[in-house]
């Protein structure tokens, strides 16, 4: 007889158990993921901070079922009552923004502080900082950053909107001249801003279009808010899948509208008094600010991949369904192979994003600090490095949220589930900050440009190599990938095989796309290798480096192992078409042997890690009311708390539906006198 | 100097020039893909009533602006408009189902008329049906199919809830005994159903327990729509990513609910009055249900994907950026190869999808009017194959719903692109009726089985394969996939390869599979591999049947082998693995020549598809109202559209935003106080 199942009990105690297994050190790796013990408390203390108020708890509880007007006045509230708590509490920049980035909703609060605030204060002259800086820093002004329009996004170089100069006035007139010159898109234009950053293509009295500058512009009154004349703003409307609702991403045509020349962004280039043109000492100087934003992509990919395993590891762990096991309970659908096979890769991308952005963020302070002094030596290679990596991490991370809510089965579908509203909300990542299709051709081209410079030297030192270059050390003559025997099964347990396959990938396939055609060899193919050869070798600095208690260590270094082994497994078609596993006349029976040993690793990898997974995201350290997850509650009750949210749905509040009368009741009655007409009819 | 560029103008002309550059026949296609002139006529008066009615078209101008409740509400409208109509114009299931589908919304009667009315049509004794046919046939009650409980979604064996007969009273007992029998996610339960098919375990008076059995229940008054009692019944809340909230998916709990005998569906399997149970001639009879709903998700994922396919494809016509061509205008978008070749495959995707559904259900209809005699001979694998398809069907339609959508760069992800919605709401095909990972297993099942009945005799005749197991004729001693010779381009356009080599991959991985671990050939690749290879077979069919004039049936057999191509590609790993494609003992050349031939023969077809793509996607015969896309207009003019639609969002009907006096003043005096205070503390 089958024991009889109490899921009130018996997914606490499935979930406990899991806890209790686990030889991980949650506090250790804790502190090892958010960097240091001091960034977790920081951390923390925002959290219990955030959580603890009821403004901000009542904005959450409501916003599964309001409209998107409604989403937006709650994101308001939230934004002003974030603003007094900051005051309250005295808030740094970093912790407000973790303040914001617990609420997790696109407001325009964060793109005065990520979008606008930076550019004005890297790019200003010391002028215009005097007279906005600290009205930009204490929000007495709020700002936002006009680059895109209606037909131009990746492609800024052909920006339609313009910035004529005026000498007789000392003025510049600011232009919409066609209505696909309308800025749209505008994260915090639509209804909130009072300034902007405007794009603008310079026109010098001459008539000389200088190409896309910086404007600082006012957009609405300081009085009350009313838009400033010569202007048309607006919302441009709902984001789909009922996104980041409390965000105004907004429109602006100007009509010949003026500004004093004193509010170009005139730190690098500038226009004289009486028209000329000053040059900026490096064309691309003021690409900085995309660098950034591109950059911060890495980390909070793994943020939000961090969310998603966590609430779908603590599901799949009390979820029981199938085979019944020995104790005779259906079987916890996580100890499937389809499901932690997916699972625990997206555990390790979570980990590999989180560590690989803090590196990333610290190569760009390196590289920003060197431009502040005119060096812009680092930025080509930081621009490529940056690009692969944002189209890595937002394809990757799109389809791993993705990855986690379908494990979850129907109950993936709830709003309540949490990660459906994740992953419509991550996903513009693919498109924004450079479409990734786009992206993936510059990527290219800097890696050929690399290439034919390696090629040109007889001989070259390995350290000249930028690190994301650095595989093409194996196209120096000598070198022979098929010295390696990829027969043993062992060897695909080792990190250090398994990058150096990776970096063999990424030489051939470059040396293959510089004497072929991209028809064979596309700019997402080659740009996949290299970013991955890239992540690769990183990841071996990462295991190299680990400083942690030896048992931490393995569970770690495993984890950091298997995502070598995904990447590997998804790289197959390189690998075997250009002869990285088989050698260059060996057999079938080789290739085969290859293929099931990878594939025999990554099932050995992921058993072993499997009784780790529950603390591994425990180590994330998210609270429930961050989560905001009925399926990833920490005490595993995903049922108890999936019907009590049921109760909360407005529907709920009447027994009859508030339609009945005016639209049911007239079906039912049309469909029952028909009836009856035609039971009559037979009779 | 570039020529100016007038969007209002361009983008009309653009589209205009890619109808005309056509050389399809837009009227013959489109009748090949609805069937039949007639099917289309139809159709299409039925879209005329639709789109000219003013409360549809109200209902659908307000829907992205709605919230949950409002959504409700406006789908109970939309079906009582649409039950009018029905009277009014004598429409057919047909016609009725045309309309439902043309609003695109899910709704109440939809679960009526797919899950509930079939169920008791083919089930109920002829008692039931003399009782409810009528009133179930004429909406005189509405229905739902109560089958899914909170614990228990693809492992239907398994659920909780029961059905005690009680002799004394000639009665069922319908219970919930557990949170987690609790019914869940049932369409239409939630405020709308007055009777729904319930799921749940029969218990004979000797407390034996004979399975899952179906049972008529009233659930709520006709009188006054409240609750019967002993039942608990409620709306589950929002679907993830604001999707299908027209519909009440609900939740039911049953508290010793008593039925008569009679409700119980009788016409295979019964409980005699004295409680002894006579059973059913075929264990899985009743299984016709679900089949029937995967045989039409087969065509359904076609018609979606025509939708998004054809927003794709105008957008990207009219949209430009990049490189200036030779005219002094930038690229069209589809123009570039990133582009299209991501676009092309989605739409001979749209077009086998919808001609293999109609196939399908051919079949099905075949197999049910063999099991209305009792004979199940044709079940199991009609089984496995609606099984497998459902899985390869969902799968690559959602993925190519989010294709569509990403082309289209960042617009793409605005409410007003129309595809967003669409994926949200496509999205649950991958877990519901069957989760995709659970089907597999049975599709690898099936396979095996039929695998071990072929090796099991000498010789065998090839007729006596099913059409899903045909491939494993080449698995008769003597045949050999080496004898191809892969090495010429040609080769890869010519259709009858493309399936031979898909046909040999089954046969290799289900032999591969039968003796070796599912660790190395996991479910997923068996299952898939089996079902692209029948897909294949089956658009050889579809090619060698085509009946068109020449020029068109040139270019829709190039469309069919574009599908074929890709399955091709995504089969690289398995047929470099297994040696398909090198023989037994060549070397890499071989292998690089033979991925490189299917490339450049895919970017071949693509290039040579290109011109037509417009005219193929104009003869879905969409019209404007049904794709509610602002960037699908047929007339091209898609940033005219999205303005428009822009301005309708409600946050821009006030200058100032609703919440500036109580949220952002606020922030900005905080702010200029504290600014005004350091400037003043600096002086």
């Amino acid at each position: 007889m089958a024991k009889i199942y109490n899921p009130a009990t018996q997914t606490a105690l499935d979930i406990e158990q899991a806890r209790r297994r686990a030889k991980l050190n949650v506090i250790a790796t804790r502190e090892y993921f958010y960097g240091s013990q001091e960034e977790w408390e920081k951390r923390h203390r925002v959290v219990e901070i955030v959580s603890n108020d009821s403004v901000l708890t009542g904005n959450r509880s409501r916003r599964h079922f309001t409209s998107r007007k409604e989403d937006f006045e709650s994101a308001l509230s939230t934004q002003c009552r974030l603003n007094e708590l900051g005051e309250q509490h005295g808030w740094s920049d970093k912790e407000a923004s973790i303040a914001a980035s617990v609420c997790g909703e696109g407001m325009a609060m964060n793109l005065h502080a990520v979008a606008f605030e930076p550019v004005v204060l890297s790019q200003g002259s010391p002028e215009l900082l005097n007279e906005f800086g600290h009205l930009i820093r204490n929000r007495g002004i709020l700002g936002c950053y006009l680059q895109t329009e209606l037909g131009h996004g990746t492609n800024v170089q052909r920006i339609e909107t313009t910035a004529t100069y005026l000498p007789v006035s000392d003025e510049f007139e600011i232009h919409s001249p066609t209505l696909t010159s309308t800025k749209w898109w505008i994260g915090g234009l639509g209804k909130t801003a009072t300034h902007g950053v405007v794009q603008a293509r310079l026109i010098l009295p001459d008539a000389k279009d200088m190409g896309p500058h910086l404007f600082l512009v006012q957009l609405r009154s300081l009085e009350d808010h009313t838009t400033m004349p010569d202007l048309k703003l607006g919302d441009i409307g709902p984001k789909t899948m009922g996104a980041i609702g409390g965000l105004d991403n907004g429109f602006a045509r100007f009509d010949h509208y003026r500004i004093p020349r004193s509010r170009m962004l005139s730190k690098f280039a500038q226009v004289t008094k009486e028209g000329k043109y000053v040059r900026p000492p490096h064309a691309k100087i003021s690409y900085g600010g995309m660098l950034y934003i591109r950059s911060t992509m890495v980390s909070s990919a793994g943020h939000v991949l961090a969310k998603a395993v966590t609430i779908a590891l603590r599901y799949c762990t009390v979820r029981r369904q199938g085979n019944r096991n020995a104790g005779g309970l259906e079987e916890q659908v996580i100890n499937y192979p389809t499901v932690h096979q997916r699972l625990l890769p997206v555990l390790s991308r979570a980990y590999v994003f989180t560590l690989l952005g803090r590196t990333i963020l610290k190569s760009f302070n390196a590289m920003s600090s060197r431009l502040d002094q005119g060096d812009a030596s680092l930025l080509s290679d930081m621009h490529a490095m940056t690009s692969g990596l944002k189209v890595l991490v937002s394809t990757m991370s799109v389809q791993d949220i993705e990855t986690c809510r379908r494990s979850m089965g129907g109950h993936g579908y709830s709003a309540f589930a949490g990660v459906g509203k994740l992953y419509a909300e991550h996903l513009p990542s693919a498109t924004y900050e450079g479409d990734n299709f786009v992206l993936d051709q510059q990527v290219v081209r800097a890696t050929l440009k690399s290439y034919k410079e390696v090629l040109s030297r007889k001989s070259f030192d390995n350290s000249e190599l930028s690190p994301f270059s650095s595989y093409l050390r194996l196209l120096q003559s000598g070198t022979e990938s098929s010295s390696i025997e990829f027969r043993s099964i062992e060897l695909w347990h080792d990190w250090k095989t398994l990058i150096l396959v990776l970096e063999w990938r990424a030489a051939l396939l470059v040396e293959a796309r510089a004497n072929s055609s991209s028809e064979i060899y596309s700019d997402q193919r080659v740009s996949k290798a290299v970013s991955d050869a890239f992540v690769a070798s990183q990841i071996g600095e990462m295991i190299s480096n680990l400083s942690l208690q030896r048992s931490d260590q393995l569970i770690i270094s495993n984890l950091l192992t298997l995502y070598l082994l995904c990447t590997v497994e998804s790289a197959l078609v390189d690998l075997l078409s250009l002869g990285i596993l088989n050698g260059k006349s060996s057999g079938v029976s080789k290739v085969t042997d290859a293929t099931a040993g990878i594939r025999l690793a990554f099932s050995n990898v992921c058993r072993e890690l499997l009784p780790e997974a529950i603390a591994l995201s425990d180590a994330f350290g998210f609270s429930d009311w961050e989560l905001d997850s009925a399926l990833g509650v920490y005490d595993g009750r995903a049922y108890d708390a999936l019907w009590a949210k049921a109760q909360t749905e407005p529907l709920n509040a009447t027994e009859v539906a508030d339609g009945y009368k005016q639209f049911i009741k007239p079906i039912l009655e049309r469909g029952q006198k028909l009836s009856a007409k035609e039971t009559k009819a037979k009779l």
